[in-house]
């Protein structure tokens, strides 16, 4: 059936920030994990009306306290089973070390059963983007003494730049804050979501659809060997000229489910990856400590390039229909913008730009692969 | 394409429940609605670990207060814009009337507008089921002073019962009970979701699949005309030998998206309702205040009767599905009944119980309908 599950039965904890209206934080997590076929626990780090982008917005945030009970709610009743976490925006820094708790005690959990590849977490450390910090000051240490419990990282250019006190302005600078969160954080696998210096010279930015600038990007991402050297890979892709919210979240639940995917199906994966499942004896990616490749691996064939390749490709095809709809919504907006002020055609800009989602199901289960992963 | 919506562009505001693990309240209607494209916020009302059915559980309620900031805070934002409203569970008799009040609020707006078919309220009255209330006394009266806002209304036999003051006791207090809902009420469309009597002798009760029970159980439906007469029909289902939580919310949510399909698409309607369409000069039936159908349709034509074949048809599979998985997840269990305690085998049989939504797809989005209305 064409709605079959993308993935083998998964259990994922989810934890994020939720939003009544609109699509950030758990709000996409949730419905793209589900999408795929995972049975997702959402602990929500907030309830607000709407996305902090509109600038305004009612409703509480979950202290660090909450986080905890709901988590001992879990256990006691025999429902923390989970082999997958997602942690995304947490509030504060003692927040951030419960949900850290979490993901610490869920990891010793599948070491004490013997089972290192049981648990897998995916941290994505939320707190700023473009040299603006938006959270408070103590939560960069807060991630700093966490991330070496994640198996998987996803940062964007100043979020790496924060955690591995490496400013990125060059390739060279980008491998060396990389190198850094292998070799002295032990991070295994790393996505640096948004990379805005010239990498490779893709004919990608001769693109010129519509809503197209032109302009590239890159995601970088690598998963270290034995002895933890990066092995990097890179995936360029067009940017549209237009500011969307959640594009990280998205990002971050995508791959959740394209690791996963990559790592459960030998079918699909290339045949030096097959090989692999039974370089040592057995012992298949998927039961090894956070499925880390051997070191014969090429770069091209780790599962975290496929999945990236995945990720990115679900990630255009959404951020397309969400630009075609968005350039509609606000033609009839721009039309009587000498009649709205400007804090109203913020807010109505800002629900025109919210992520299409539920309407592009089968953008999310079964994208078309345009861009290609490339060594870097 | 396969994965297409299954309703026209509809924004739902959907006020229940949240629990992080599990599938009740809104953890149900959220996925429900969005896998049938329906674009929902969610507006939760707890946010607990588990549902209630383990008889432990840990998190928090939200306030009354909280309820109608989170309100406030998408009308200043421009995101008040919605079609439908689910209304599920909601904690006490202020909360009941915060979230009566959003409903009023957007009744208010569509006849404002002129647009009376522009937004149309189902209303599930969580008060108690088997005779059993479990919510506060007040909860009832506050339930009582709101029905006549809502379009549809959804309660079990229990609740009809509270909110009619008719004991039902066989078809005739059952008619009865509907027709005081109608008449006194106001209440234009009624499902009532759980009727143990017997109704129609079916040949469903010779059913014999592996967990069916043999007995059957009905829903009895009526949309009034326009002098607030019943138009009663009934559709029968064989019942699982298992107990299920959240099927309540499954019925509503899948409820609220198949009676906009079924007002929404005409060429899947039976050939009265397409006339019926056209019969009072160019307004169709989704224009018109609570989508009320002519008094010249026939009871088997009602939209309601043909929405709710379509999401007994879902819910009949899903809990197939799910009565399959419990049955291999307890039987490990069973095995060592006499190693587990009484309190933690009735955890691990809450945990098996759970909705198997998010592995079932086609059963939400493309059930068979096997069991049909009848005229009662």
């Amino acid at each position: 059936m064409s709605v079959e599950p993308r993935v083998p039965e998964t259990n994922v904890l989810a934890v994020a920030s939720h939003v009544v209206s609109g699509n950030v934080g758990n709000k996409i997590a949730v419905f793209v994990l589900q999408s795929m076929g995972c049975d997702v626990a959402a602990l929500n780090t907030v309830q607000f009306s709407n996305h902090t982008g509109y600038r305004q917005w009612k409703g509480t945030r979950v202290s660090a306290q909450e986080i905890t009970d709901l988590w001992d709610g879990l256990k006691q009743s025999y429902l923390d089973g989970f082999d997958m976490m997602l942690s995304g925006y947490v509030p504060g820094a003692t927040a951030v070390e419960a949900v850290g708790n979490i993901g610490k005690e869920l990891r010793r959990k599948s070491e004490k059963a013997g089972r290192l590849g049981s648990f897998f977490w995916v941290l994505d450390p939320v707190m700023g983007d473009n040299g603006r910090l938006y959270v408070a000051d103590d939560v960069v240490p807060a991630y700093k003494s966490l991330i070496n419990y994640a198996d998987l990282i996803l940062p964007n250019q100043f979020e790496a730049e924060l955690l591995s006190g490496v400013k990125i302005t060059d390739p060279a600078s980008l491998k060396e804050a990389v190198r850094v969160l292998h070799q002295e954080y032990g991070v295994p696998h790393i996505v640096i979501t948004s990379v805005s210096i010239p990498l490779v010279s893709s004919s990608i930015a001769s693109s010129s659809a519509p809503q197209q600038t032109g302009r590239a990007m890159s995601v970088v991402g690598s998963t270290m060997t034995s002895d933890r050297q990066p092995r990097l890979f890179t995936i360029s892709f067009p940017v549209f000229d237009c500011y969307f919210s959640g594009t990280g979240d998205m990002f971050a639940a995508l791959m959740v489910a394209r690791i996963r995917e990559a790592i459960s199906s030998p079918s699909s994966s290339s045949s030096s990856s097959i090989s692999e499942q039974n370089s040592d004896g057995n012992e298949s990616i998927s039961e090894k400590r956070s499925w880390l490749s051997g070191d014969d691996v090429d770069v091209l064939d780790l599962p975290l390039a496929r999945a990236a390749e995945k990720v990115l490709a679900s990630m255009h095809e959404v951020l397309a229909h969400t630009a075609e709809s968005m350039t509609a919504e606000m033609a009839t907006v721009v039309n009587k913008e000498g009649e709205v002020d400007e804090k109203t055609l913020h807010l109505l800009k800002s629900r025109a730009s919210e992520l299409k989602l539920v309407r592009n199901l089968g953008c999310l289960r079964d994208p078309t692969i345009e861009y290609r992963a490339e060594k870097m």
